[in-house]
């Protein structure tokens, strides 16, 4: 791995639009840790306070923190205002991303012979591709993944192992998906009748837009007629389900164990935390922020935090939770005025006597 | 794909037990679209009054719609009573189900010796047949499924990448099983010593009934003892996971992201929405609903819809979280009337003075 | 499978530490099943008193239960202070643990020149081992498993078809993992850029301690700098997501369809039922159990009991949910003790007047 000095990743931050500036000596740095596990010659950083008590014990050469964070003896700081993006900017330059195996186009690999292969690809043993497939320039796949009939695939896209696209599904450039994630698999569509379920054939496709990287264990269904959509620029943790014909993005953020019904709409920028799901043709606008465990049943304005099931605004959502939290207290509340008032009917009852 | 006048796919509809009559100019169609997608030649459907504008601006041919729905100039309306079975009708008709590969039995496969394959078999390469297994006629089985020791598989299954089914576990006929999807693997099954698990060999096996559709990425258990279940007619989306010996059908829906604990017994025509989760060893009885997002933790009488955590019958559930949304008014009413209180207790002191 | 008499199964219990008893006629059994579905020469068990009335019609030769459950007629009992001890004894006496196909090291598998495997190996056509991979003796590696670059896995590991552990993860002795589970995938690390998400390398790697059994579809995240880790001893179910960074265990034992988020730590023994989350960087102590559907939001203790969302202590936890069902009720006591402080009021005016 490359070594840097202080000096040197403070330029690259800068450059790349993360302003930073160098407060203590200069000096060779090789790896990034956590302030917890960074020993002698790595960079740390402080971009979450509650990890403020690790700096005093820290054995990191250096850390990137804000302006006003005080840094034990010998520690140089890395000033930022986004320390996070200047860590990110180091972990890049320090680390890089992974660098994958080169099979070329292996000879084990099942290879459709009417299926065509981009410059530079990178084609596993064990790597199916399919018939009339279309794959783009210096794409990596794994073993065991399988590329379905006429899929088309854009230039530099990574399917880890395992990865199974459908037929006719279309993956953009610079797509990165994870082991055991499936794109294009059928949706649920079934036409009742009687208690028996017809199924209704999945005409349609999956679309995934440029720069989409998808975690692992994902299933993101075609739709039944025209394209299920995942913008370009969104990002997905593991295990997200996504129904057929829903539309996604651009440059979402889905974190893990989420679901979205089919045919919803979701805008722009939107995050998604963990264990969260939208309903069925729901519509989510460009910048919305669910949390956690929550329920969209109802369309959600642009803008808006929502949290609860049905999610609501996050304040009110809070307040509503609060409110049971102390419910017992104001069930006790209430069995004491009705005693109050009781008694006091009594005490008007006999002073009207008198 | 094959075009159908109007009235060739109103008959086809009627011959299938959805009366569908012509209701403007009969004309060809080449396929089915969304009203909002649809171009010439296309025939739509509006069931979901959700989308009753998309009518006037659809460029559909022709719509399938109830009675009594209004068609812009120019669009022959199908009438239907049910129009979502006359356009499953349709897309049967118009693009039918998936085409599927065809390896016949490859070379490539990994097939063992004493595996007994039917006829008209379509195992791709890269799929492994253990030892002893019995596959039915006419079985569609793609590149990385696995299919282990002993596992009988009827006709006309359909497994799609990278599916695996241990051991000794048994497919009805017409079972479809898409990617990633895994059949009788090891439940949580542990007897607890001290701090430790001690663990508990899981002997049994699963059973896929008849004409079963499981989705991407669920996990069904196979039983400690006996057999996990799931009935005939049965269908999961993705990312259902099943307890080890529970019973679940026949002719189930599951939507996605839920867990039945073990050995829950799920009756007949019980739908379950997305991300519910129902407890060990609870019945649920014939024709239940349960809403998304609900934990069913006690036994739930035939026919009921319930939702909630713990689920309760629909409407009270309902009412509950209604109440709980007012509930930061009802804290002020509650304020509102300590503090009249007092003040009546006041004036009834004084006027007892006076 | 081997046969046993009852007073050798009663011996092996308590040889292993549940002493146990015969109390009846002594016979030969064949294989445990449950009451229901037991069978002449069968042994079968009472654990759960929910299943007390299938004692009655049993089929079973005996019965393991604590001392005072009555036996029919016939039926010999097996006398244990912990049944669910002893019958998991039996089972493993009777039935033993899978036996797994017998590959030797396949020539039809993908191993690179530079991995080094170990005694016994057992790796199956169409498995994937990288390259300086290192495995312990006698692992067993399904079809389709793929075994990244670096990779160290110890003795006596068993991964299931389509298990994939990326480059530079560690395994320990005797790991057990399920299939389509995937160890050391990026997490979803992102430093946010105007609306764009600049993916952070994720530099780190993930450890799987000794005896650690992981279910089916599962998502463990490497971490971004330094170790994601699961303790020894932990078992998950299916569908279990971890995020980058966060340690669990030893013991643990995580029942399905769970999340924690990155950077959390997990206490010893911890247990978590279906479809709970907890979030990011928080702290749970040794022996604490998280009841089903719980989002745990804040740092627990060590040995409480949690539920809810988010999660407290499940006494209070369940108090508020029988608050909130009573919360109709509640709600007309108040509208009532309006009304009859405004007759009050009313009264105390007349009473005033006169």
């Amino acid at each position: 791995m490359p070594e840097k000095r202080l000096s040197e990743l403070c330029k690259i931050c800068s450059d790349n639009g993360f302003e930073t500036t160098l407060d203590g000596p200069d000096m060779t740095v090789r790896a990034v840790n956590t302030l917890e596990d960074a020993s002698e010659g790595e960079v740390s950083f402080l971009s979450n306070p509650k990890y403020i008590s690790s700096l005093a014990t820290t054995k990191a050469a250096a850390v990137v923190a804000q302006d006003g964070v005080d840094m034990p003896d010998g520690v140089s700081a890395l000033r930022c205002k986004d320390p996070y993006a200047a860590i990110t900017m180091a972990i890049i330059t320090l680390h890089g991303y992974r660098k994958h195996p080169k099979w070329g186009v292996s000879e084990k690999a099942y290879i459709e012979p009417s299926a065509k292969i981009g410059r530079d690809a990178n084609i596993a043993p064990g790597a199916t591709v399919a018939a009339d497939v279309v794959i783009g320039d210096g794409c990596t796949i794994y073993p065991g993944c399988y590329v379905g009939d006429r899929v088309r695939v854009g230039h530099e896209c990574i399917l880890y192992p395992n990865v199974v696209v459908y037929d006719d599904c279309v993956l953009g450039n610079r797509v990165t998906i994870h082991s055991g994630s499936v794109i294009g698999e059928d949706g649920l569509g079934y036409a009742p009748y009687e208690d028996k379920w017809i199924k209704i054939p999945q005409a349609g496709y999956a679309v995934i837009g440029d720069d989409v990287e998808i975690g692992a264990n994902c299933a993101i269904d075609r739709a039944t007629l025209g394209r299920t959509e995942i913008g370009s620029g969104t990002k997905f943790g593991n295990v997200i389900v996504i129904g057929h014909g829903t539309k996604v993005g651009p440059d979402c953020m889905f974190v893990g164990l989420i679901g979205v019904a089919g045919s919803a709409k979701i805008g722009k920028h939107v995050t998604i935390a963990g264990q969260s799901g939208v309903g069925g043709h729901i519509t989510v606008g460009d910048d919305v922020s669910v949390a956690g465990q929550s329920g969209v049943q109802h369309d959600v304005e642009a803008g808006m935090k929502v949290f609860g099931f049905p999610a609501e605004e996050i304040g009110k959502a809070r307040r509503s939770v609060m409110a049971v939290r102390k419910l017992p207290d104001w069930i006790k509340r209430v069995k004491q005025l009705e005693k109050e008032l009781a008694q006091l009917r009594e005490l008007v009852n006999e002073n009207a006597k008198t």
